[in-house]
Order: C-alpha cells, then structure tokens, then sequence
C-alpha cells in the first residue's frame, strides 16, 4: 500500500495513527502542501479534489478519503478493532468519531483556514468567521471536559477512531494557539496524555 | 422508534429519506429550529449539543448523529442495502458520501448560516465567509457534473446513501439562490430528476 500524504496535515495523521494501531505495513509518498504539490496535475490524477490522504492499494485501486481509507482498513485487518464490534459500538463510534470531526477538528482546521498567515494569497480567508470558529472551538472543549469526565475514551471504555481524530483535531489547534490546560480542562488534559502513552501517537 | 427533527432542516431529511428507503415505521418530535426548541433544557437532555436530529429506541437508548443513526439502521434493517455489501464498495460509499456531506452540504450550510437573515441576531454572521463558501460550492456544482456523467449514481452504478446526503445537500442550497441548471449542468440535473423519481424523496 501507498500512502500519498503530509506529515503535518491533521487528516493523514489520522490514517498514520490508524495504520500504525493495525501494525500495517506501507509506503508513503509526501505531498507538500507548503510547496502546492496536492494542486498539480499529477496528484490531481489521484485525487480531482486536491485533498490528502490518498490511500492506493497494490493493484492500482484508490481510496480518496480519510475515513473512507480506515473503513477500508478494519475491514482488511479486524485487529485491534478500532470501529465497533456490533451494530449498537459501531453507531456509537460513528456518533463519537463525528463529533470530534465537526465539532472540533472542522472548525479548529477553519481557524487555521481563516486566520494563519500559512493561506496568505494561497486560499481567500475571512478572519471574521476564524474568530467566531475559535470561541466555538473553546466551547467545545468545555463540552468535551464534561464528556470525558465520565469515561476513559471519547466513544466509551477503550480506545477507538474517535480518539484518533479528536487527538489529530487538539494538536493541530496548537498551530492557531488554541490550546487545552490542565487546570481548566483536567479531564480533557488527561485524556490526551493517555492517548499519548500509545506508541501509534508518533506515526 | 422515535425521531426529533425538523422538516426543513437538511441532516433530519437524510434521515427520514433513508428510513423511508428502508420502509421501517417510525414517529416523530418536531423540534423547530426556528422557534430555538432544540436549544431548550428539554432537547438538550437527548443531546446536549442541541443538534438534530436524535433518534430514540424503544428502550431508550438515543443517537445523535444523523451517519450514525443510519449506520445503525443499516445493520438492523440491511435491506435495501445503502451503505455497500463488501468491504471495497462500502469503502466508496463511505467515500463519496463524506465528499457529498465536506464538499458539498457543510459549504452550502456554511453559505446559509454567513448570509440568510434567518440567522440575524441568532448566531454571529461572518458574510465574507458566506461569499467564499458560494464560490466554492459553484466550483463543486462543476466537479459533480464531470462526476455524473460517467456513472448513473455518485457511488456508482446504483442508488446509496452518498445521493441521499447530495440530493439534500443540493436542495437545500435553493434557500440560498444555489441552483443546478440543466443547462450548464446537464449530467447533475439529469441525476437530481433521477433521484426524484424515487417516492423516499417525499419522506
């Protein structure tokens, strides 16, 4: 398997996480996102829409979407399950893993969009809408603190995908000075440092 | 069952087509957006982030996410299928309805919320945003056209959740003056008169 991605991106980490719990072995080709290499016409081949990752299998096949990607994977390789065990854990995990992609990871990645001289001339931004995303995102984590105030991980008793993108979603905030603290937030603070004990956390 | 929704709002529609699609028997709780109902201490017991729309079980178990509930669906009524029948299919499933719901209805809703009057003095308008998400959601009213005409359905040769999700999305966009043509768009509005064909489309 081939992985086009950027190391710095929040959705391919998501997949590198996600691989790295399966003990999947693959490639990896990076794509710049600095350099405008996801816009040229050869990884466009890849993918119209310009977006990382991309996942292409042995024979050529290409999965064009992060969550599509580790759908893909769980199913090729069940252990250690990360989606759901029965229909009731799976709508669960689906519910979880949603949540922290549109509660946080969205509008944490449209405070980035919006405000960080990174899109300067690259995207047209509008501050505006940033700063109305970053009081949501703090929010949010107030939300979230409560959460996880009554169980160890995001979807319930064990680790699962929605760890994996409410993690990816949190250190990304940090390039925008959103940042969870102890004091405020130890529930949340805790949670993180838990998910950071697991070797995958580095892929 | 028991399904909190709106009529008019776009995520309880996705629901309540796929239901429809199913043919399962359900009632329902309006919760009116309009009115801030989902924004009162009641709803907010059956989801604290005053989202809608929640689908309550018989034994009381809730869920709040619109994917979730339909994966749930999904696994206990699997006929007609929606989500895919192996793993590669539900793959691209999964794939094209995630492009249906970020490229297309979180911009279209994004246009909605930025610029309709419906949510002066409700919510912290950034119009500028609103302008950009309309270039964009044009710019993907283009992408879908070269989509759609190479295949009779987003996913592929048949009806799924990804033209439910579309086919909201799109619909949705007419409150804002985001209107398909048939003649810039011919493959698009061939598939919306395609999906409209369909009685789940009245749910």
């Amino acid at each position: 398997m081939l992985l086009y991605h950027d190391p710095r991106a929040p959705n391919p980490r998501r997949v590198r996480i996600f691989l790295a719990e399966k003990g999947v072995a693959y490639d990896t080709i990076e794509v710049s996102i600095a350099a405008s290499e996801h816009q040229k016409p050869e990884f466009r081949k890849k993918n119209p829409l310009a977006l990382l990752p991309v996942l292409e299998l042995e024979d050529g096949r290409v999965l064009r979407e992060s969550m599509a990607i580790c759908r893909y994977l769980e199913e090729v390789h069940p252990e250690p399950n990360l989606l759901g065990v029965d229909a009731w854990e799976r709508a669960q995990i689906e519910q979880w893993n949603r949540h922290a992609e549109l509660e946080l990871l969205l509008p944490i990645a449209q405070v980035f969009r919006n405000t960080n001289a990174f899109w300067n001339g690259r995207i047209k931004q509008a501050p505006e809408f940033g700063e109305i995303m970053r009081e949501q995102v703090c929010s949010r984590f107030d939300w979230l603190e409560t959460e996880l105030a009554r169980r160890p991980y995001l979807a319930g008793p064990r680790f699962t995908v929605a760890d994996i993108t409410a993690v990816c979603a949190i250190d990304f905030g940090k390039v925008s000075n959103l940042r969870i603290k102890a004091e405020t937030h130890p529930h949340l603070a805790a949670w993180h440092a838990r998910v950071y004990e697991r070797p995958s956390i580095k892929a």
